[in-house]
């Protein structure tokens, strides 16, 4: 059993006209899970609907308790990236047989070009041959957490 | 470097409404690595355009030597999903230090809804994270040559 | 109120895994006319699912016979492209206040790029705004029954 | 010859994840026209990239200026929805013999579910098939200029 969790980001994001705005709406990942086929069971949880850069302490501990608590020994956590990497660093310190991998998107799942896909194949292949630890998996590659950041400017995850 | 060849099969298939019928046209990878903004460095190579039911020994034999010839460590190979297990159990003598993965899809990569994209994105942190041998991924898991096969009534592969 | 038939063809096709062949599934339309959030009421009804030259005689008269029975004045119908003139023809001492066009695609709606749904819009707005008469709306293009052909080598409808 | 102008809109928006936010990028337009396999010749051209809330009376005397200029008889211009009915109305007294249809969308283009081809399909039968006049199409439905407002509660055009 994989455990997923959603705390919101562009991953997730649709457009609404009334605002010309776009905002965190429900999740794809089980209609996109669903078209993969996968045979592995899963189950998904919705922790909160924030851009990552509107997470607060309280959401982090929450995420962390959550996170803590469930009985799956491998997690997947679907979040905004610009604070991606704060998060994964407050998980650290979680129990150390869990596997924990943290991923989102840089385009939203509903537009027809987006990595959202992608990146989710890469986690759930991530998180089944990762040994225990916490990870940030995006633009096809592996991460470790406290040893990676977003570069803005260029558009993706790298080392530091 | 990871090193990508396509075979044919249902992922690259387009459709041809001159004679209503579907072929393995233009491999769409280039296009779905381009939008996952991934930065691992990769190349492709065309080996073939085949429904993998008319892959003879002949092509297995070609494709066999692209993957031994090849410099990179780390290969992916799209192939058709009736006859992969049977490619993959061709490549098993290939030289211990390589990791190859094969994988392709049951709805074309051109459809709206597809295993493909998830399928790649599966492969390509399979690839990344496996040691080395020759493995087939789909329906995300991970499965060894030699001890997996199609389930054709049920559209998926399992161990055997 | 506008009434859609459906018979089958390329624009409602899906992809089979099993033998790896397309056929006819369930229509995309209301789908389609759900995301295209359409005012104007509608109702579809399925009358066969054929590729249109698998249509004989007695389809015809089936399709002909619901089209002459149905209270609406203003129909659509969509067909195969390959004998979409013909069934156009068959249809064209249909009392005359009826507005009646046929529409198809060269690409299954199902696929990521497809003429499916500006056809769709495209028959819409010919079927509001077209007098009473049998028409087919093809690549942009309005043609009268009995003045159409599809150029099978060119992939379009043409007048003759 | 149909003459095509873009103004921007929520039609043409792209996603930009550097400042979680969306803007008009390059039009869609050609590459829908392609796919729909068109007959007919059109040409496109940029007169803006704006919200139309955004738009002032310089850029509608701007728009004005280029439609009335043109040497088409048949015009089609992309604009956002807010202000459409305002442009409308400022393109009422070009001169008779043209045919001007305004429409937009609901959804970007780029999402996967937007009524953005649709609407591309409808408006490019209602100017092949209106009379000369200056006219909205959205929702499925022809607007004479004057007499349409957006209904922003409900999410589409009504008449007034």
């Amino acid at each position: 059993m994989i455990r997923l969790f959603t705390t919101g980001g562009t991953i997730d994001k649709i457009y609404h006209d009334a605002n010309s705005e776009f905002s965190v709406g429900d999740s794809l990942l089980p209609e996109l899970l669903s078209e993969a086929n996968v045979s592995i069971p899963w189950q998904i949880t919705e922790l909160c609907r924030k851009d990552s850069l509107e997470l607060n302490d309280t959401d982090r501990a929450h995420i962390r308790a959550a996170v803590a608590a469930c009985a799956e020994q491998r997690v997947i956590i679907t979040h905004g990236t610009d604070t991606m990497p704060l998060t994964a660093a407050a998980l650290s310190d979680i129990s150390a047989d869990k596997v924990i991998v943290l991923f989102g998107a840089m385009q939203p799942a509903r537009m027809r070009r987006s990595d959202a896909v992608f990146n989710l194949g890469f986690a759930m292949a991530a998180v089944t041959l990762l040994t225990s630890g916490v990870y940030i998996t995006m633009n096809g590659e592996v991460f470790e957490a406290g040893r990676v950041r977003k570069n803005l400017k260029a558009g993706r995850f790298e080392r530091c």
